[in-house]
C-alpha cells in the first residue's frame, strides 16, 4: 500500500528552485571535502515523532491527519512500518531511530510485549533487506507508561528496576538483530520531582549499577554499537540527573562507566539547560565523547522541548563546524528528534519538514566545510593562543613552570598586554561565509 | 586632530571583498524599491556606547583602548565630539543619538550643568553645518547619578521629581536647537526594587503628569520632534514601568497620552520581555505607535541587556520585514543601542562593529524588500484568512453577526475543518529568501 | 454513591494537629477584620484539574487512580458531578468553576454537545439546591478539539468563530441557569505559533468584536455576572495575546471593553510572564480590574504552567495584603487552579493537596491582615513618599507645576538628600510577622 | 576611631522585639542539637560587599554613604580594617572573607601591590589577635583589573597565566599566615564570551595546571586549609566553565584534582544554573565535597547575580537540612556573599541586612533540626525506598542481579504497585514544621 501517494521521491533541484517538494541545497552525492554529503550528515528519521505522533499537546487533543488514523493495535503498527520506509525511500534517508512503543503496541504482559515486538522487528528486518535505511540507534521507552511514575532504573519501586532491566535486555536483543550502530539511553524520568521524598545516592548508584548491567549483557551479546547518553535538564520530571554533557560525564567518570558511552547531544536539550547547542558539542567533542546528534532547534523564549526542525543556519553550521572538527559522527548521525507544529498536520508537512531540516544541516555542511578549509578562525585561534608556544607559556604546558617560577616570571612583566578579541569582526565573518559559501555554490 | 588614524573612509566594495574595513552589502546608494538605502535605513551611532563608555562591567574595570582616555572635564567631552564627527563621516553615518550626559559632564550645580550642555552643545551645532549626520534624538539622563537612586519622575522624592523635569526641559530646548527629529524617554529607574515600600499608583500618575509637562513645554517651544517612550522590562530596576509595548501602551491610553507618543524598540529589550524583537514591532506597527529602533541584540540565554551589535540576519530581516509593512520609520530611524564586547578594546573594533551592524541590516532591508515584493507571506495569509472575506466571515468582520446569527450558522456545520498552517514549509523559503537574495545580487 | 470513602469532612483542627486530613489553619468561621475566614477567602475548586484530569503529560499517559475511572462518557460526566460535591462537602468549600467540557463529553455535533452539557448542568443545579457550593465561574474550552488548531476567536477560520460563538452564548446560559459569580475568558489557543503566518491585527480585531458580541448577549439574557479575562504568556501558544494584566488593559482600553471586564489572575501565569504574582494583583488593583484569582504557584525555574497547589507562604501572604487592600474580591474568589503532581495519584492527595492550599491562603490572610492592622509598611510608605504632601511636591500632584516652575525650583536646590528605601529590614519585618502572627495565633 | 556611632552590640532579644536592630531568632548560645548554635552556623561577613562596594551598577554611580568615603589608597584600606573589625564585633560574626584587593589596592607594580598586602595583612593580624573572629578563606581578584579581560589561568596570554600564579602564591601565602580555614577559587573571566576565538580545551588544561600547581605550593608551605571551587555558570562571562557542581566535578574527575577540592556553593549562582540552592548543596554532599556556602540568595525572575541577603525562610531551612545532614560543613562556614540594595545607602542598612540574614538562616536551622530530629522526611524515605531492602531489590544493591535475573523476574510480575510520592502533603508538613518549630520556641 501507498501512504504518501501525491509526494514522489524527493529530488535535488538546487536553490533556485520553486517546487517546495524538492531538496534546494542537500544533493547526497556532491562531495564536500573528499566525501559525500550524505556519509557526513548520516541524517535519521525519529520514528515516534514522524509515525507516532498525533498532534497532541498538554490542552489539545490529536490533530494529525495521517492515513493510518483508522487502524488500531498491530495492524497500526505494521501500517506505519510500511509508511515509514515510503517515506525513507522518498526522502533517501539513511538512518532511522525508535522506542520500542513507537514500533510495537505494549501488550498486556511483559511477554506479550516482547511477542508485539518481535512481529514487527521481524517485519522491519525485511524491509531492511531491501533498503538503503539502516538503524541508527534504538532505545526503550521507559516513561510513558504509568509504572515509571517514579522513574525507571531510578524508581524507588525495585520491581520498577527489574521490569527497566528486562526492557533494555529486549532492545538491546533488538539492536544486535536490526544491526542497531548505537543504542541510546535517554533519561526519561531519571531524575526527582522534589528533593523532600527523594534519596539522589541511592538513585544514582542505582543508575550506575543498571548501566553496568546494560554494558556486561552487550559484551555478553556481542553487541558492537556504541553506547549514547541523551542529557536533559528538566522535562518531564524538574531536574533530569543527565542535565548536560558536563554532569553525564562526571556521573560516568565516577561510576568507571566513561569508556563504555558517548554522548547523544539535542539542541534543544541544550538551550533549555543555558547553553548553546554548540557549546554541548564542543564539551563532548573535547573530552573525546561526542556520539551522536539529535538534530532539532528550540525556541530560547520558551521554556520547554519544543522539538523544532533545525532551520537556523548558525545553529546547523556552528554544529556542522564542531561535527567536522571532531572527525565526523562515527557510528552517529543526525536524528531528526523534530516534529511537525501541532498546526502543520498535513502528511505534505511531514515532508516540508524534513526538507527544511537537512537542506539546513546541508548548508551548514558547506558553510562549515568552508570555514574550516580557509582556516578562518583556526588561524585567528592559533594566533590568538600563540604565547603558549615559546617562553614561559611553553613551559606551562609542558609542566616545567611552578609558582616560583612563574612569580619571578611576573615580578618582570610591566604592564602585561592583551589583544582585542575581535568578536565582532568575526561574527561579521560568519555572516560572509554564510552568504559567499551559498552564493558560490549557487553559480556552479 | 584625528583620531582613528589607521581608519579610512569605509566603502562599498561588495561581498567578496576580503578588507574587513569595508561594507560587503551595504551600498548607500543602492535602490531598494526606489529608495535609496541610507534613506531606508536611516542608521545612528549611539555617542553612549562609541564614545562615552569604557569597557567597565560589574566585575572589571575599563578596558576600553581610545585615543582620548588622557583627557578629563570639559577636554574630554570637546575631544569626544571631534572623535564623534570624525567617526560619523568615516562610517558615512546620517545620524547619532546622545544622553546630556554622554557629551557634557554634570557640573556641580545644575547650573553649571547647563553651562557645560551650552558649551558642548554649540560645538556640535558647528559640527552639523558641514556633516551629513543629523540628530536622531537626544535624550536625558536620569539614571546614573545617585540622586535618581529611586527613581526620576517616579521617585518618592519630589526634589528628584523637579530636577528631572529642569533636565527634561534642558533637554527639549537642545532638541529644538540641534533639530533632532524624535525626543526619547527610556524609563531608567522608572520602576521598583520591592512592591513592599512603593506606591506604584502614585509613581505612575506621577510619570503621566510628567510626560503631559513634556509635551506642553514642547509645544511651547515648538519642538515638532516625535516624543518615544523606550520599553524594557527590568535591569536596573528589578521591574521597570515600561515592561514591553503594551504596557507601554495601557499607560499611555490611561493617561490620554497616546496621540503624543510613538515607541523606540529595542531588540534586546524585546527579547529580555520574553517577546521577539519582531513581535514588539508588530504591536507597535499595528497600533500605529511603531516610531524608531534601537539596533542591536541579546543573547536569549543571557538575562541581561547586552547590548549586542545586530548580526543575526533572521532578526534583521524579520525587523525590515515590519518597518517596511510599516511604509519605514518616518522620523525614526535605526540607532545602534550597541556595544563592542570588553575585550573588543580596540578603536578598530567600534568599526568592525558598526560594520557588521550595517551590513547585517543592509542585507536584511534586501531580503525582507524581496520577501514582500514577491508576496511571500502576503499570499499565504491572504489565502488563510480568506473565510473573512466572505459569507459568515464577512459578516464578522463588518459587524453584522452576533451570537444568535453565529449559533445558528455554527449549528448547521458538520466537522469543520482547517488547513495547515505550514510553519516548517515558510521557515524554509525565509532561508531560500535569505541565501538566494543575496547570491542573486552578487552575481549583479 | 460515596467515591471518597476513607475520608472524613475535613476540620479544623488547629496548628498541632498531626492529623494529616485536618485543617491546621483554615478555620472557616474564625473572625479575621470583621468577615468570616471563609468569605475572605472564597475558595473554589476547579474541576479540571480535579474530576477531569487524569495525570498524563507530554511524555506520560495516566496515573490518577480513581474511583471513577471504569467509566465513560455520560456515565462517566455523571459520577463526577456525584464525587465532586462529595468533595467540596468534604472540604467545605464554598465555590467550584468548571469548563463546559469538563463536566460534559462533546457529542458528535453541536447540538448533542448542548444536549449533554443539559444534562449535566441539570444535574448539577440540583445539587447545588442542598449545598453550600456555588459556581464561582465557568467558561467554555475552546482549545482542546482540533477545530481550535488555529485559535477560536482569532482562528483564520470563519466557522470557528462561528462555532466559538455558540460555545460561548451556550456558556452564558449556562452560567446565568447556575447562578455563576463570574464568567472567564482564558485565551486558549488565541496568539500565535509563528509571525510568518499570522495576521495579528485582524485577529485581535476579531477578538475584539467577539467580546462585544459576548457583553451583549449577557445583556440580553441578564447574566449579571463579572467578566473576566485570564492573563497568561505563552503555553499552549508560542505568543498568546492577553500576555498579562497591563497587555489585556491595552487590548480593553483599544476596543472600549474595559468597563466590561476584570481579570482573573493566575500566580503560575504571572511568573511565566516574568513578574511575580503580587506584581499582576497591584496592576490590576491600581487599574480596578482585580476581578478574581486563580491560586496555584508555579516554579520560577521551570518555565511552563505546572499548576501546583499554592504552599508559599510568601505568595500567598503578599496576594492577600493586595486582596485585602483591594477591599476583597467581590464577585471574585480563590480558584484552586492547581493539579496534584502526576505522583501524588491517590484520592488522598486531593485532600492533601487542598488542605496545603487552603491552609497556606489562611495563613497569607491572618498575616496580611496583621501587617494592614499595624500599617507596618503603609506607615513606611507614607513617610517615604510625604514630600508629595506639601511644598512642591503638592503642587506636582495637584497639577499646578510646569517645566518653568520646576526648574525654577530645582535652580534652587543644592545637593539632593535621598531616604534609605530599607528593602532588607522590611524583608525581616515580614518573616517576623509571618512566624509572630502565627505563633500568636497558635497560643489563643 | 568608631566608625558605626548609632550602632551598638546587636543582642538576641528575642521573637517579640521590636527593636530593628536586634537579633530576633539567632541567639548564638542557644543549644541546637547539643551544639552552640554560633558553631553550627560560622557566619561570615564578605569584605568587598560591606567594605568595598559602594553601590555602583551597570546604570549608576556609587550611592552608599560610608564614613571612609573621604578617603583614598591606603589610608581608605586601613580605615575599612578598622571599621570591619568593629562591625564584625557588633555583629559578633566568627568569620569574614575577602579578596586580595578588597583589603588593599593594587599598585603601580606587582611588587608594590605585595607590599600594599603586606601593610594590611599585618594589621589585620594585629586586630585578630584580640578578636574572636577569623578569616574563614581569602581568594584572589583575578577578574576586574583589565589584564584579565581574557581570563587569568584560562587566559590567551601567558603573562596574564604567570601574573595570575604569583597573586595565588601570595594569597596562599596570607591564607597561611592569618590562619584561614579554606582558600576559595571562584572562576572570575575563567569561561568564554564566543566560542569563535576559544580554544576550550587548551584553556581547562591550563586551569587544570594552575590547580596543581596551588596544591603543589599549598603543600609546599604546609597550608592546610581547604581548596574549594565556586561554581557560577555565567557573568561576567557568557559561559563560566565551572558551571555548576556537577560540571566542577567533571573537571576535577578529570584532571586528578577531586581529592584537593571541595565546593563553594552560593544560592544565587545555583539559581542562575536553573538548580534550587538545597540542589547543588545535595549534590556536593552526596559526593563528599560540600565544603562551604556563599550564603544569599538571588530572584529566580532576575537573570543575573543579585547576591541579596537571604530571608526566603524555605531556602533557608532547606539548606541546612541539607548542612546538618552533612554532618556540619567542617572548615566551611555561611559567607554572606550578599550585598545591600543599592537604595539601601545607610550605614544602619548594612547592620539591618546582617540582621535579616543571621535571623533567617537561625530560624532554618532549628526548623531543619527539628525536621531531622522528628525523621520527618527520613521515615518517609526509608519507606519509599524500602523495596530495596529485600527481595530482588536487595540483591540489585549487592551486585547480585543482572539482565538475566532481572527479567526473569519481571516475566513473573503482574501489573506493578507504586505509591503515591505524596509531594503535597510533605510541603504541607514543610510549612507545619517552619511555623511550629518557630511557635514553639517563642514561648520557650
Amino acid at each position: 500500500m501507498t501512504y504518501f501517494t501525491n509526494i514522489n521521491k524527493i529530488k535535488f533541484e538546487g536553490p533556485k528552485s520553486k517546487n517546495a517538494l524538492s531538496f534546494k541545497y542537500y544533493d547526497p552525492q556532491r562531495i564536500v571535502n573528499g566525501q559525500k554529503m550524505e556519509d557526513l550528515l548520516r541524517f535519521s528519521v525519529a520514528y515516534w515523532h514522524t509515525f507516532t505522533a498525533d498532534g497532541s499537546d498538554p490542552f489539545g487533543a490529536s490533530t494529525m491527519v495521517r492515513p493510518w488514523n483508522h487502524l488500531q493495535g498491530m495492524d497500526l503498527a505494521k501500517a506505519r512500518v510500511e509508511a515509514a520506509f515510503e517515506l525513507f525511500e522518498k526522502l533517501d534517508v539513511p538512518f532511522f531511530c525508535f522506542h520500542d512503543v513507537d514500533v510495537a503496541p505494549e501488550g498486556s504482559t511483559l511477554r506479550e510485549t516482547y511477542q508485539n515486538i518481535d512481529t514487527i522487528v521481524s517485519m522491519i528486518k525485511d524491509y531492511m533487506k531491501t533498503s538503503k535505511t539502516k538503524l541508527l540507534w534504538n532505545t526503550a521507552n521507559m516513561f510513558t507508561n504509568p509504572r515509571y511514575v517514579h522513574g525507571a532504573a531510578t524508581s524507588n519501586n525495585a520491581d520498577v528496576f527489574a521490569y527497566s532491566a528486562a526492557k533494555v535486555k529486549k532492545g538491546l536483543d533488538v539492536a544486535k538483530e536490526l544491526g542497531a550502530e548505537n543504542y541510546v539511553f535517554w533519561g526519561g524520568r531519571e531524575g526527582y520531582e522534589t528533593l523532600l521524598n527523594t534519596d539522589m545516592k541511592l538513585e544514582q548508584d542505582n543508575l550506575a549499577l543498571f548501566f553496568h548491567m546494560a554494558v556486561d549483557y552487550a559484551k555478553e551479546i556481542g553487541f558492537n554499537g556504541q553506547f549514547l547518553i541523551e542529557p536533559k535538564p528538566k522535562e518531564p520530571t524538574k531536574h533530569q540527573y543527565d542535565f548536560d554533557v558536563a554532569t553525564g560525564l562526571a556521573f560516568l567518570q565516577k561510576y568507571h562507566l566513561e569508556k563504555y558511552f558517548k554522548f547523544n547531544i539535542e539542541a534543544n536539550h541544550a538551550t533549555l539547560a543555558g547553553h548553546t547547542f554548540e557549546h554541548e558539542l564542543r564539551v563532548a567533542r573535547i573530552n573525546g565523547m561526542l556520539g551522536s546528534v539529535d538534530a532539532n532547534q528550540g525556541d530560547k523564549l520558551i521554556g520547554w522541548d519544543t522539538d523544532e526542525f533545525p532551520t537556523d543556519l548558525y545553529s546547523t553550521t556552528l554544529a556542522m563546524y564542531e561535527i567536522l572538527k571532531n572527525g565526523g559522527l562515527g557510528k552517529g548521525g543526525l536524528n531528526f528528534d523534530a516534529k511537525v507544529r501541532r498546526a502543520s498536520f498535513d502528511v505534505e508537512d511531514l515532508f516540508h519538514a524534513h526538507i527544511a531540516g537537512m537542506d539546513s544541516f546541508a548548508i551548514g555542511l558547506m558553510v562549515a566545510d568552508k570555514l574550516i578549509e580557509d582556516r578562518v578562525f583556526d588561524n585567528f585561534i592559533d594566533d590568538r593562543y600563540k604565547s603558549y608556544t615559546s617562553g614561559i607559556g611553553k613551559d606551562i604546558i609542558e609542566g616545567k613552570a611552578n609558582f616560583h617560577s612563574l612569580e619571578a616570571y611576573a615580578l618582570t612583566l610591566g604592564e602585561i598586554q592583551n589583544k582585542s578579541g575581535r568578536e565582532e569582526r568575526l561574527k561579521g565573518l560568519l555572516n560572509q561565509y554564510l552568504l559567499e559559501t551559498i552564493s558560490e555554490l549557487a553559480t556552479v
